[in-house]
């Protein structure tokens, strides 16, 4: 019942690095898949969308070419892409999925491509996840692969990310696998709302990606009745997943976590949160280490939401820096905590209702600026 | 029929410079006001926006000191200031309005101040527009004024404003006036529509302000028929000074021009423009001078609104990079135009419809990071 992997090495990526990544499962299980927001698809996302049906066998990966903003030509390699695995593998066309992440616009060289899915399906060995990570990185700095058992439930994954990151998507892929057996509708349904917390509560740059794309496969190994448990273990791993690929993000020297409690609805608490974690002020002060909680509130107070700013309470760490008024001593003790900590956790509290959010996110560095700048498709 | 000003020294920026500025109009006038759509916003806001009924005789300006997050000290703050304007020029209440610009959550040595408004009343000169733009200025690089004659309409107007702009609104000032007799329902048409097209496109950090203001007052010294040519004026005058403002954006070497062409509706030619002037991909592919076309279809697919990626066009200067395939020739191109070019068009055309919207932004930079790493609250 193992699931098994091929490697191969188009030389999509410097170096010929393997950049080919077969994924065969023991047998055809039930999946949920959820593509990028983007408009501008890679013809691999618009391949992929148009044949699932809830149904996987197979994926096949490449990195280093997005296959995106090629035109048509796009869909056809796609498409050779997904024969050649059927036909080498013996299996139906409409279970096997073609990701690709990399860069957009750049022709697929499509024979070397397939020459090298050739060589990948010769040699399948056990699912190894912090090689399948390797396989399909990009500008990744380390590999992001994640295993919980709890009970008979095992949920594990690998994933891929760090710029062009936010949600709905960033350029990032993510497969998570559970030996449970669960129905296309749970799947679905776990699916959208992890989803929503882990790697839709995540970004980088707030740019959203144009192949972004996060599967949920069911083995089928056992029947787990405890649709929450499998819940919370899928969670546990979308979220060490996404926390990774923030971690990873483009120069990021920490992670930003930014909580927002007590607002009226779930919405408002979101929507706080993103425009906090998102703001480039906020960010490049957390880079400077400095606990500057006027952008904080800029930011808390430039969403559709009206807050009442002599009420709400910003806390950095565990310094409560304003509650209507600063308080410049933990200021200064929030400068220290800032100094120490890679992981800055940052609370707005607005004092209104019971709803809360949490939003992931990287500082603004000198090092995203130079990735950025001299980066080219 | 002279504005007059009167400049003072209350200490709040480094070194002594003049940062309390009085502006005497030379009777009672009617006005439009647009201020931040913040809900964080700066206590001179909250003051003017209660006060303000369509009517003003005088503006009082802090530089150096926002206001804002400091409780409800703020609010009596600006009703003191206010007042002592009132007291020495002799003035109604409800007729003068208080604005304040610089670091947020710092108490206002009110004292010093009031003080230094008293100065600023003793001597009145006739208004001198690039030295009100200095005296207002906090981060400026250069001061921002501007004047359009027209037969016998005039249009003048001074502002500042670098960093933490995006609309609704920056950390910006503008003010402008007109010689043209106008109602207060016909300013609040023009300003409102003029307020769109001009300081609310445009995008230094995509961080919305606590205490952006933006005035329209009418002088009333002859009628003016023709609305039309008015509203021509009064926008020309203050999309020169939104483009300075962007041009002056913290650390940027260029202005980004954002076309969005043949759009079905005009929300959508907005957003789409927003999308790409405001992504930090395509901010920091311009300062890298790399005609990422790949960026900004990336950001133009990241809205709401679906686009046909087979069919728009991308030019970055006259360089057509992509029609749903690329053309790596003008990609070169386009390549050499970056080097060359102070002031970058891009231009979407989507190929659809008959709406167009322009945004403009600046590029992100090293020293966007060192001037925001470094500042401190």
């Amino acid at each position: 019942m193992d699931i098994l992997m091929g490697v191969g090495r188009a030389g999509l990526k410097s170096g010929g690095k393997p950049d080919i990544l077969v994924v065969l499962l023991p047998k055809t299980c039930n999946a949920s898949f959820v593509f990028t927001g983007n408009h501008f698809k890679s013809a691999s996302v618009l391949y992929s969308q148009s044949i699932f049906k809830g149904k996987v066998r197979a994926l096949v990966i490449n990195s280093g070419n997005a296959n995106c903003g090629v035109g048509k030509d796009g869909l056809l390699h796609a498409e050779l892409m997904a024969k050649k695995v059927v036909e080498r593998l013996e299996l139906e066309e409409d279970e096997v999925l073609v990701f690709s992440t990399g860069v957009i616009g750049k022709p697929m060289p499509i024979g070397d491509v397939l020459s090298a899915i050739d060589s990948a399906c010769e040699v399948l060995e056990p699912l190894d996840l912090k090689r399948a990570s390797e396989v399909i990185s990009t500008t990744d700095r380390f590999p992001k692969y994640d295993f919980v058992k709890k009970d008979k439930l095992e949920v594990f994954g690998f994933a891929k990310g760090a710029g062009m990151i936010h949600p709905n998507m960033g350029t990032m892929l993510a497969f998570l696998f559970t030996n449970a057996d669960l129905s296309v509708d749970v799947l679905e349904m776990l699916h959208r709302e992890v989803t929503e917390s882990t790697f839709n509560s995540i970004s980088v740059d707030a740019c959203t990606s144009t192949n972004d794309s996060f599967g949920l496969i069911s083995l089928g190994v056992y029947k787990e009745e405890d649709v929450q448990k499998v819940r919370q273990a899928v969670e546990e791993v979308s979220l060490n997943l996404a926390k990774k690929i923030v971690q990873d993000g483009e120069g990021a020297t920490r992670v930003i976590k930014v909580t927002v409690k007590h607002a009226s609805i779930k919405l408002k608490a979101r929507l706080i949160a993103q425009s906090i974690a998102t703001s480039n002020l906020v960010k490049t002060a957390i880079f400077g280490k400095d606990p500057n909680w006027g952008r904080i509130v800029a930011a808390a107070g430039s969403t559709p939401f009206p807050i009442d700013q002599f009420k709400l309470k910003v806390y950095v760490g565990n310094h409560l820096l304003y509650d209507g008024k600063v308080h410049p001593r933990a200021v200064e003790e929030a400068r220290k905590y800032l100094q120490e900590s890679t992981e800055v956790d940052i609370v707005v509290d607005l004092m209104e209702g019971k709803e809360s959010w949490t939003y992931y996110s990287s500082d603004l560095t000198y090092d995203y600026i130079r990735i950025n700048s001299e980066y080219t498709t």
